[in-house]
Formats: C-alpha cells, sequence, structure tokens
C-alpha cells in the first residue's frame, strides 16, 4: 500500500527538520536583533524594547495604557514601567490621564517621539529590506507563506 | 526595456515584504518561546535560558568555561552566573578545575543533569515537531532552505 507511506507519521529526518528549523530560526532572529539593535542605537540612542513602544505607539497613534502597550509589544515586555521612565526622560513620550476615564493613564507621544518615529521607520524599513537582501523574490513569498501559515497554527495553540 | 523592469530595484511592495517577513518572524519566535517555556516547565521546572545552558552542556560533553557558553548559548546569555548558580542549586550542575590549567573554571553536567538532558532531549524534539506541525514536508524545506540562506548572508554582516 504505497498511499498508506506516503502518509505515514514523520519519520526521524522530519523530527530532525523541526530542531533544525527552530535553531535557524533563533540564529536568525538574534542575528537580526543584534544588527537592529546596533544600527537604533547609533541612529537614535534608543534600545530595541524602548523602539517597540515608540512603534506601537506611533501604529495606534491616540495614545495606549499599560495594558494596551504590553499586549501588543513585538519584543519582551520586560520591565514596561522602566522602559516609559526612559523614554519619558528622553522625551519621547508623556503619559496622559484618559479624557474619558481620568483613572486610566495613557502613554501618548510628544510632538517631539512622533518626529522621531516619521524619521526612524523609514530608515528601520531600509534597514529590514537590507538584512533581508540575500533573499530573492521567491525567497521572500515562500518565507511569508510559511511563516504564515506557522503563526496561524501556533495563535490556535496558545 | 522590459528587461530593465524585471530587475528594477525592489518596489515598495518588496520593501514591505521584509517588514512584513521580519514582523512575523518576531511572532512566531515569540510564540514558539512562549509554548517551549511553558512546556520545559511543567516538564523540568527549568527556564529556557537554564535549558539552553543544560543543551550546551550535553552537546559538548566535556565541560564548558563561561565564555565557550556564552558564545554558543542561543537565548539571550543574560546573567549566566546567575543561571549557571541556580542550576547548581538544582543539582544539574557543578564547577570544576579544568585538569589541565586548574586557575580555569570549567562548568559540567552532574550525573543527575546528564539523565535530566538524556530525558528532556527526545521530549523537547517532539514538542518541537508538534509546534511545526501544520507545515508540510515541503514548508519544512523551504523553511529550512530560506532560513540557512539568510543565516549564512547574516553571519557575514555581523
Amino acid at each position: 500500500m504505497p498511499e498508506k507511506h506516503l502518509t505515514a507519521p514523520p519519520a526521524a529526518a522530519d523530527k530532525n527538520i523541526s530542531v533544525s528549523n527552530w535553531l535557524r530560526l533563533v540564529r536568525v532572529y538574534n542575528l537580526m536583533c543584534k544588527e537592529l539593535r546596533s544600527r537604533l542605537k547609533e541612529q537614535s540612542g534608543c534600545t530595541l524594547p524602548q523602539f517597540d513602544v515608540l512603534a506601537q505607539l506611533h501604529r495606534f497613534g491616540r495614545g495606549m495604557t499599560f495594558v494596551e502597550l504590553s499586549r501588543e509589544l513585538l519584543v519582551t515586555s520586560g520591565n514596561l514601567t522602566g522602559i516609559v521612565d526612559r523614554l519619558t526622560a528622553m522625551g519621547h513620550v508623556t503619559r496622559q490621564p484618559d479624557q474619558r476615564d481620568r483613572r486610566v493613564i495613557r502613554v501618548v507621544l510628544t510632538p517631539g517621539g512622533a518626529d522621531l518615529m516619521e524619521q526612524l521607520l523609514p530608515r528601520h524599513s531600509a534597514d529590514l529590506e537590507d538584512l533581508l537582501h540575500a533573499l530573492s523574490a521567491a525567497d521572500q513569498q515562500a518565507l511569508q507563506r510559511v511563516l504564515g501559515k506557522l503563526r496561524v497554527s501556533l495563535q490556535s495553540v496558545g
């Protein structure tokens, strides 16, 4: 029954490819973070988690609560209060009471923080394009498709 | 000159695919870490960085110096001394002077630590296989190929 053979459970070789892919993904993630971290530091003096907070605030526009921020952050949230304190000291964000419920605090970009992001975001896109330059259009599309499939599957696990 | 058009610099759509792929990679990495973290905790009481140290020690066999360990770790090294202290308290590792140069300290697995890894590594492989189950063999091969290419390219940047 050759059909049965074709749908047999993954053999040792397939098990190894999952481990291999995870190790490659971790290495690529770490190498990308290292490179983005150093470019970002040079461009703005910001760390990756600081940039992540600024990027979410820029994306959402009208300020975010700490709960909303921690839900949206890409990089590990770590000490979010400390990151926001530091960004406040740098003049990029400020804490404001919510207009409808003044007990709720929203973190908002200052005009200077918004200007900074207008400068940084195109450079960040260009940096990512540069870091992925080795991939052909077909490679990029394959990566997008496979990672998209994996993300959907993993979101249903959690 | 249609040929020229075909090899033109990446347009806006291609720039966006780099950003999209980075965001997908970060999400997948975080979702995988979250899931592996909780499974590992349940299986062994270990954190991901602790498991990472144990896995490297298991792979190298005859103990590693702190410098060797920090070079090989997959997850952020963070506070390596603290991780090794905690693993020592758990009875999984011990510090030993190097046999040739007693000023050098090597971290080695205890027999109990080695037994633990013999149990954990197959479960970790099975967990990875499970987390990547949504990918077909062709998807896995595409991911392996594209991430491999990207890893080589990024290693030459750093």
